[in-house]
């Protein structure tokens, strides 16, 4: 069994929002349920309504009764709400944070060491506001420990990433921020180590003898919904390919380590984006086409242009598709492209990393091999969490007939259905200060140098558009078929039968 | 589609066994189920017992019945009733072959070409017989061509088989003789050159560097049941070693041929038992282990001992088990054991190949990964057709903790339950004249070398004893154990519960 979590404050700001209600409370329910959270834990919301200390806890069982895959029951809600405390104040006001302080004091006599997470849910203008007056409060240098954590956007481009990232640096060291990125909370992104380095057949085969070329689909079915203010401002590039699809390349290419924690792990990833193919930014529409969705219908129901979403400029060119091709110009994966895809409105959603191999040279068997499509390894991230492997059977019968099947490794007919989600495990390792599924200063550099490159080399270019239920606009297939390639399409594998879905 | 077979006669000999009954008949009405017979197509029963046609075709239709998967049509089966005819006679008698000879010149008279099959399904002690009378009555040399099909036991040792050899060689040449290993027309065993040579993984990792060592399985569950007559005079290393777990071991062993055609599939199959590691017969006990069944319960049900079997000697020292391990002395195999096992009254009926992989150094994982197996590809012949990976994974949760799961192809799920059964292949392979599934005379004599080597070293050690239900006698599990290997236990693979299996 697991240890439970260090005793520990955590201070949210901006605790009424959606993450907290959605995400956080959900999983702090199932640490709590799960035994994992320690007696001296302390929950403090930090936001501007007037609330109760009962007021705030009867809407975090509303929100957790909403957002929880558990039921939530009697007992261990409330352990979780006599946790939980309500700390009104403005985030640019200096008083709140007193108060916040004495309150601390208050509620954490019992526990001499006041070890403290800060996290950030406040939108990312206010960040500066809050560590200053964390400062002026001298919070963050009573006893106990501090964290920081926060989630993307980690600004919005390399300069304004590198003013917060200065902002949070006054009072708290690399070692003491913990910046999210949930794919790293995702079972199947921690299983890729796993994989290629406690396997040794896959180790042999990963590299550019073998492998033809690596695939990365992260692809959504649903719309911006509510999140137009951001996500017009933000886009596919900056929402999706700069942080978690740059952390799926870096685990997928990377070298072994030398141990497997946060900085060899983050030393080596970063090593490969050093290595991705310089590029000038005239030439970004070369290595990747954008797209925008326009209005369809998609199983006989209408959908809104992108235009037409709320929040969203009417004259719009924020793109919210977008393919990519990155080359890896070191010893490993020299002439492997790696392609990459994201969208939404897409056709379905699924989140897959597909290995291609190379193929056979066409002795023996290449008669019977029409239509036979290279070995793959297929991570499928989600949803029906898996891992399959593609390859040649003969088809049963009377002649050598030779077909594309699959083998699946069903992760939730192995492991059941409960896997912690990546909120829980994240606030764990926050609470136990293990920082390895936290993206570091570093990677967020150098991934958004790369896609400041790209969106400066789109400001001559123009927004292509795609139907939704399709898989983004033609100029997306022409980025890999120009190169003999094609987009494999993901496969539901067969044991979803197996799962009900 | 396929092509029909070839118009032919084919003419069993000993129509009346069960050969005849549970395995020909139902195969020959599938064959006719899918249109793959010639209208011309004539199967005549050569037997003792008196009998009309008509009574034997409601004899066959009973058996069909009774053996075959697929419910019997009345129009498919009028249409196969009406090529069936029955020639009664002694085997060593003259006169049958007369008759028999007017009979194909009458019922063939439509076809110019009067092909022939000659399917030796009487005792081997027949077969001398039957080839003589055949070349007397100059069956064998009229029109159209002439093939013999028969079946192991291909002799009793190399002296035996020779002798066999030579007299069906008295008439006919290698490439009209069909020797049957039914094992070859199994989709799983047919697979295997298709998984080797027309995938790119797997043909890298095919070799001495990556795979540590090879388990083949071929286990029962039930007794000798009504065999002991042929059994007790022929034990497991005759019954089951000499020829499917030869061609297991070459199958799996064996190098790329030039073409995928029977002659260069047969070199290369024999060029591995050529390179079996030699051994003196009396080191016979050092490589392998045998035992006999003694009774027992298994799952509350009595067991009889195999000399309590009926046509079984009181006395009997036949093995009905035996564990061989082999090395095969060439460039990709050196120092990679190949470890055989079958037996009757094992814990259960189950036929795999397991190639297990070497293991990865015990670097970054390692303190995770107590109880970690080596890769494994296991291809699984019986039941449950299908190829599964068993590779290693993160466990969910909050530490990384590894665990052996697998991938598993489901052959029956992607391919339907009604795959070909290997007689009905091996009949449709006769009539087309296709020997690649059969066994050719250089393997026969090669692998009765080695089982003669083996039999002879036993005359001096002990049979031993091991309870049913079991995985053999100890002495098994101690042949592979001094090695610092272990037996895998044959697992159900997972999909089994979509087979409702």
């Amino acid at each position: 069994m697991y240890n439970k979590a260090e005793p520990c404050a955590i201070i949210i700001f901006g605790a009424t929002g959606d993450l907290t209600n959605r995400k956080l409370l959900p999983a702090f329910y199932k640490l709590e349920f799960d035994g994992l959270l320690h007696k001296d834990t302390k929950i403090i919301a930090f936001a501007r309504k007037p609330k109760s200390n009962e007021q705030f806890r009867k809407e975090a069982l509303a929100s957790a009764k909403k957002f929880s895959k558990l039921r939530i029951k009697d007992d261990a809600w409330k352990k979780l709400a006599s946790k939980i405390f309500y700390n009104r104040s403005e985030f640019q006001d200096i008083k709140g944070y007193h108060k916040l302080k004495s309150l601390i004091t208050r509620i954490c006599t019992k526990n001499a060491e006041c070890n403290k997470i800060f996290y950030l849910a406040a939108p990312p203008g206010f960040f500066g506001a809050i560590i200053d007056n964390l400062k002026i409060s001298r919070l963050n240098e009573s006893s106990g420990w501090s964290r920081v954590v926060f989630e993307k956007p980690f600004g919005y481009d390399l300069e304004s990433a590198k003013k917060l990232n200065e902002t949070i640096k006054r009072d708290f060291n690399e070692n003491q921020i913990y910046r999210i990125d949930h794919y790293l909370g995702k079972e199947l992104v921690q299983n890729l180590l796993v994989l290629r380095f406690a396997n040794s057949i896959f180790d042999p085969l990963w590299n550019k003898k073998h492998i033809d070329h690596v695939q990365i689909t992260v692809a959504e079915e649903s719309g911006v919904e509510t999140r137009g203010n951001y996500y017009d401002k933000a886009g596919a590039l900056r929402d999706m390919v700069q942080n978690h699809m740059m952390q799926l390349v870096a685990l997928t290419a990377m070298e072994p380590c030398v141990k497997p924690d946060a900085d060899d792990i983050s030393e080596e990833k970063v090593k490969v984006l050093r290595s991705i193919r310089p590029f000038a930014s005239k030439d970004a529409d070369e290595i990747s086409a954008r797209g925008q969705y326009v209005s369809g219908t998609v199983n006989g129901k209408k959908i809104k242009a992108y235009r037409d979403e709320e929040n969203v400029a009417k004259n719009s060119d924020t793109e919210t598709f977008i393919a990519l091709k990155l080359n890896i110009d070191n010893w490993r994966w020299a002439n492997v492209p790696f392609y990459l895809r994201t969208g939404k409105r897409l056709r379905e959603r699924v989140a897959e990393i597909n290995i291609v191999f190379k193929q056979n040279p066409e002795i023996l068997f290449s008669s019977n091999a029409s239509g036979i499509e290279p070995n793959m390894l297929i991570i499928r991230i989600q949803p029906e969490e898996g891992i399959s492997l593609q390859f040649a059977a003969k088809v049963p019968g009377r002649k050598i007939t030779i077909d594309n099947v699959r083998m699946d490794f069903c992760h939730e007919c192995r492991f059941g259905p409960n896997t912690p989600d990546a909120y829980e495990r994240l606030l764990y390792d926050a609470m136990v200060g293990d920082r390895t599924l936290f993206t570091s200063w570093d990677m967020v550099e150098h991934s958004w140098e790369l896609a400041d490159k790209i969106s400066k080399g789109w400001k001559h270019g123009k927004i292509l558009y795609y139907k939704p239920g399709t898989w983004g606009p033609k100029e997306a297939d022409k980025l890999i078929e120009k190169d003999g390639r094609k987009w494999y399409e993901p496969q539901k594998p067969y044991y979803s039968a197996l799962l009900g879905k």
